[in-house]
């Protein structure tokens, strides 16, 4: 097997994972590809809705007979247990395959021990291909979840470089540049929940869906959740039919995220009280800020009350990636191992 | 001439009016480098204080008889007239120079046609190379002050992701890390003049110099200006001797930049409100945001009152570079040219 080959094959995985981000909880999004004996790729498959097909066994159905004696590469270790659906251990041994090159093991204890059983086939299996890609993309969450039990929580946010969100009337449309709106788009519908506060709701009336780039809606709707007291008004856009809503009537963070442990990729979207409880909590997992190059030198600011008095106390973050979009700036940080929370 | 040789010169051309950027006023700094007849490097010179040698006449007294038949490669078209010294023209037709690259054309009228005095001499005269690096590099304040009759201003500060440079106790130590610090420092040590208002000096009594990595003052500080009605204290750091210091008793912004026409670079350190000021008066002319991976939710934030209410008023700025810098993102920006005032 040629490195560049592995490396195709590892990106059409993850390629087709990302593609069914947000459809496939209580199960990890995972890519798969099927390589014949000459390397050539021969089935592309990724995890399928709750109680169909796992990527592996989409992959070997594409593939067929050219699976005998090829390539599997994956983004997560093929699982070995019996669910809804038979262990993929299984599908690829009975297959034929010879080798399985997988990104990241499976954390779940009742899901490993995939590689032992693979190996014990003959077959020949190789860990990390990748691990890094998938880990901080597709299957972020998913492992975050499993390993602390919580949702992974994304804090997204558009401000200004004086990091004002809204100027003194209320007017914020728009700060980002269209290029920004457009990616944040996307990206919800890939997730399975966006959280909101009772006052951005009052304020600004969002729908909170995501929409393809005519306007229309995407196939896949996130889960819409209104966190605090205040009643919403009935005629609400957040409460029509586009997608379900959880109204949380509560100010406790742990509790929403216990609401949502179904549903592990969250986006919080504001506003500034709600992301001031959140980075309160420690509970934010990753910051994506878009900084567009405008000043207004008064307004809202991106965070309230995150109960910091003097800098010793201040909420400190690492960069993990720094890019540009449009004209806007978008600066993602990632909690600094030290403070981080268990 | 090689185009590796000649970047080489232009490189060393620049560096050369780097160093002395700061001391140079009211000339430009500049640099010069004289290739021998073989493409070797023979001599580099820069802008010497005020009444001493121009830099091409500092690289051609280094180079002595092997600029003969060679090559200058200046970051200024040389100067055609005679001021305290004489013509930069006149040394290097003496010299016997051939060719002359020099990056960007006098836009001064009394030293301008330096080139056609060159070409009618017999030398064989390009322009333009690495104009792009020089103009926005070591000439920008001068060019700028050459076409607009002001004073270059970059406003410079250092905040947290949600915009604030201090806490609510008014602790602001440490928001950036080490190394743009560091920067800050050096870049103090080029530069004509440093402003801040009558808050910042009343709030943190700052030195305002330029120091070494050691704690020690560099040789060259800028003239530190306060700006403000109030009185300051008499043992203010900032009037003490490390440096010359100016207090201009006043809000007219366009007052403080023609105080400051004979110092063409100029930094403005802050607080809010005399950035604020400056935002209003459409008076800056590159924004430095050194922005930490650390957020406060509460607190001073960087601009206070710069004449925006709403959305539309926004004061538009256009990204020229994003770098990071140890653990924070430098956010470089200058007005966005609809809005740029004349
Ligand atoms: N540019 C952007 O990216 C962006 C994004 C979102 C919002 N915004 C702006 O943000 C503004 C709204 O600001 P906001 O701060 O009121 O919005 P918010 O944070 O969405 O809502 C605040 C409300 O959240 C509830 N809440 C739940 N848990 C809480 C806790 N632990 N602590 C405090 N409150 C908690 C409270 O509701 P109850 O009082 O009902 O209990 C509180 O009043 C609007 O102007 C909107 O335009 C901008
Ligand atoms: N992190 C950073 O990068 C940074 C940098 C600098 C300052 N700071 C912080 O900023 C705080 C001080 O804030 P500040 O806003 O008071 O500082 P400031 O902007 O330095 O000073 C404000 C004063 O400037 C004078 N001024 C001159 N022209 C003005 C105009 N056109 N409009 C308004 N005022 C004008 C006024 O002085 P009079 O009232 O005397 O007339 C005004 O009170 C301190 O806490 C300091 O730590 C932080």
């Amino acid at each position: 097997m040629t490195d560049p080959a592995l490396a195709e094959a590892l990106q059409r995985a993850v390629d087709a994972s990302e593609d069914v981000r947000g459809r496939t909880s209580p199960n990890p999004p995972v890519g798969a590809v099927v390589l014949d004996a000459a390397g050539r790729i021969a089935g592309v498959g990724a995890t399928q809705p709750p109680g169909g097909p796992h990527a592996e066994v989409m992959a070997l159905r594409a593939a067929g007979e050219r699976a005998r004696g090829g390539t599997a590469v994956v983004t997560l270790e093929p699982c070995n247990h019996t669910g809804r659906t038979g262990p993929c251990t299984r599908a690829l041994i009975d297959a034929g395959i010879a080798t399985v090159y997988y990104a990241v093991p499976d954390p779940n204890p009742s899901a490993a021990g995939g590689a032992a059983t693979l190996r014990a086939a003959g077959i020949v299996v190789h860990e990390g291909l990748g691990a890094d890609v998938v880990a901080a993309g597709p299957l972020r969450a998913w492992l975050h979840r499993t390993r602390t039990g919580r949702p992974h929580v994304t804090w997204k946010y558009a401000a200004t470089l004086d990091g004002r969100i809204a100027a003194t009337d209320g007017t914020s449309r728009w700060i980002s540049g269209p290029e920004s709106r457009a990616i944040v788009h996307a990206d919800r519908a890939r997730l399975d929940a966006i959280v909101v506060g009772t006052g951005t709701v009052l304020a600004d009336d969002p729908w909170l869906t995501a929409r393809l780039p005519d306007g229309s809606l995407a196939p896949h709707q996130p889960l819409r959740v209104v966190v605090g007291t205040r009643d919403l008004p009935t005629r609400a856009r957040v409460l029509d039919d586009a997608a379900p809503t959880l109204v949380l009537r509560t100010h406790d963070v742990d509790e929403v995220l216990d609401a949502l442990t179904a549903h592990p990729d969250v986006l919080l979207e504001g506003g500034p009280r709600l992301a001031g409880a959140f980075l309160a909590a420690r509970r934010i997992d990753r910051i994506q800020a878009y900084i567009a190059p405008v000043l207004l030198g008064d307004g809202l600011s991106a965070v309230r009350d995150a109960g910091v008095h003097t800098i010793a106390e201040a909420i400190r973050f690492r960069r993990e990636r720094v890019e540009t979009v449009g004209a806007d700036v978008l600066i993602t940080l990632v909690p600094d191992r030290e403070q981080r929370s268990g």
